[in-house]
């Protein structure tokens, strides 16, 4: 078993939860505590991006902790979105800004969760409350995990602890943020590189309402039709994941970053609970979603209520 | 529906329950929100010492919320222990030190939980945070959930931050801790007036593990030999109880605060759980617990893990 306690976000990790672990990771050495940043799968273009921007490493690649691990969980909650070994897990520590859902716990800990856009924004407000100062690398990493979850301040799930972290993290990074933030974001939007299997786990979230299981994916791109072109073999990798987790419903989001639209493929036996949410008929299995960008906020909460 | 948001504490509330509603009303009132305390179920003669000593009334009981309900919860978390209705309730936030089961939201919320031995040493830390002044009477309510939940610092529950709270508290208080600590404290003991019934549920905590349903009760006493004179009355109450509601267990921890020992009173088809948590036979259903006083700490998680 690993000794230091080991900081992780999501599987299928974006760049708030690989930034966030990493940042966790310089606050507790401030605090004088040893844990050790790592992730759960693999990194993404736009995350890479920021990691060669800094010119640092990854975190370690993990599959799976042992009973009694000692973890703290940033940028999710949710199990089924979590490590294997996770039940037994000891969680000393959660800081998200996610619903909570099939999550629990033997005992009291740490859980620092606050409604907003992204995980590093709490962060950032910790070396505040702390009165730790902020440095270049961690304030780039911050932005990034900013910029990556709100869309650069677009989506509807900024607020304005957001807006506050990203504006005084630029000007101690001294970046531009508006530049920097849109080369990253197109980093992460070349899908070329990826088959139609690859495209649909890079950003997907596993939930369960009740026994009932879903997936709602995302991949964000500054063409629609691009990605639309591959519809046929996107959906065939949709309908083998359906029935290879017993899904009753697999949406994808295919979101354009640049006029905040999503497109969405919705397939399985629940399908119809796309149509219910956002009261419009699916056509060829899709459903154009304008001003949609925000799983989180827009998608999971008017579809999880119609399953 | 009421307007304002709700702040309450757990059903058959105890101390910290109560007067972490009422601070937290008061923190929220100095950060210009107009927030109501109200409670979940009567007043037990601890707290109401509390209250009177204050001079102050005790809030409102509310018996459920209605959909859409604002709320915000102190000191507990799982539904089976929180108000009907919660399940449709829009819960904003949460304050507490307990472990977190049973408990889910569609939306990001605010959950502020620390391992912490009482829910309002939380918010004497919340209150540094922001920056406001601790009052005479807040400062009271707060030293009273602390020496309520640690037994006057004696429980394991314990930690360096209930001990840093509650001394500055006295000291703003301008009260000698100790004397009218234990002056609470006896007053919560006193439980002649009530009936076997009344007494299993003084404050008894409703657990579920996969759909295993038992209940952790305790009470205060400085003479576990008086109590155990209504032994035959209890445990028909309890049986009754268990009938009632479906139960696997029915705990009943009679805790000396004098001399920080347990009589425990297990009855149901899971009471070899109780055995096998200590490795001790019950006999006549009764096992002494030596040095322990902490059903969260000492109870909960050993039994919890035997079912």
């Amino acid at each position: 078993m690993e000794e230091k306690v080991l900081i992780f976000g999501h599987k299928n990790p974006d760049t708030d939860s690989i930034c966030s672990s990493l940042v966790h990771e310089i606050l507790d050495k401030k605090n004088g505590w040893d844990t050790k940043a790592v992730r759960l799968g693999n990194i993404n273009k736009e995350t890479q991006y920021v990691l060669d921007y800094l010119g640092i490493e990854a975190p370690e690649l993990i599959e799976q902790v042992e009973e009694g691990q000692k973890v703290l969980l940033v940028d999710h909650n949710e199990f089924n979105q979590s490590v294997e070994g996770i039940q037994k897990a000891k969680i000393l520590g959660v800081t998200d800004h996610h619903r909570i859902a099939n999550f629990e716990t033997a005992e009291p800990l740490y859980y620092n969760a606050k409604p907003y856009g992204c995980t590093s924004t709490i962060l950032f407000e910790e070396f505040k409350r702390l009165g730790h100062e902020i440095e270049k690398k961690e304030a780039i990493l911050m932005a990034s995990s900013i910029i990556s979850d709100t869309l650069l301040l677009k989506s509807p799930t900024t607020t304005e602890h957001d807006k506050k972290a990203l504006e005084e993290l630029g000007e101690i990074a001294n970046i531009d943020i508006e530049k920097y933030g849109l080369e990253m974001l197109k980093a992460g939007t070349d899908l070329d590189d990826f088959s139609e299997e690859e495209l649909i786990n890079l950003d997907a979230k596993s939930l369960d309402k009740n026994g009932t299981k879903f997936v709602i994916a995302q991949v964000n791109t500054v063409s629609i039709e691009d990605v639309l072109k591959r519809q046929e073999k996107l959906e065939k990798a949709i309908n083998s994941e359906i029935e290879k987790n017993g899904l009753s419903l697999f949406v994808l989001a295919i979101t354009d970053i640049l006029n905040s639209n999503s497109e969405v493929i919705a397939l399985g036996s629940m399908a119809n609970s796309v149509e219910k949410a956002f009261d419009k008929k699916l056509e060829n299995n899709r459903v154009f979603l304008e001003g949609v960008v925000s799983r989180k906020k827009q998608l999971l909460p008017v579809i999880d209520k119609n399953i």
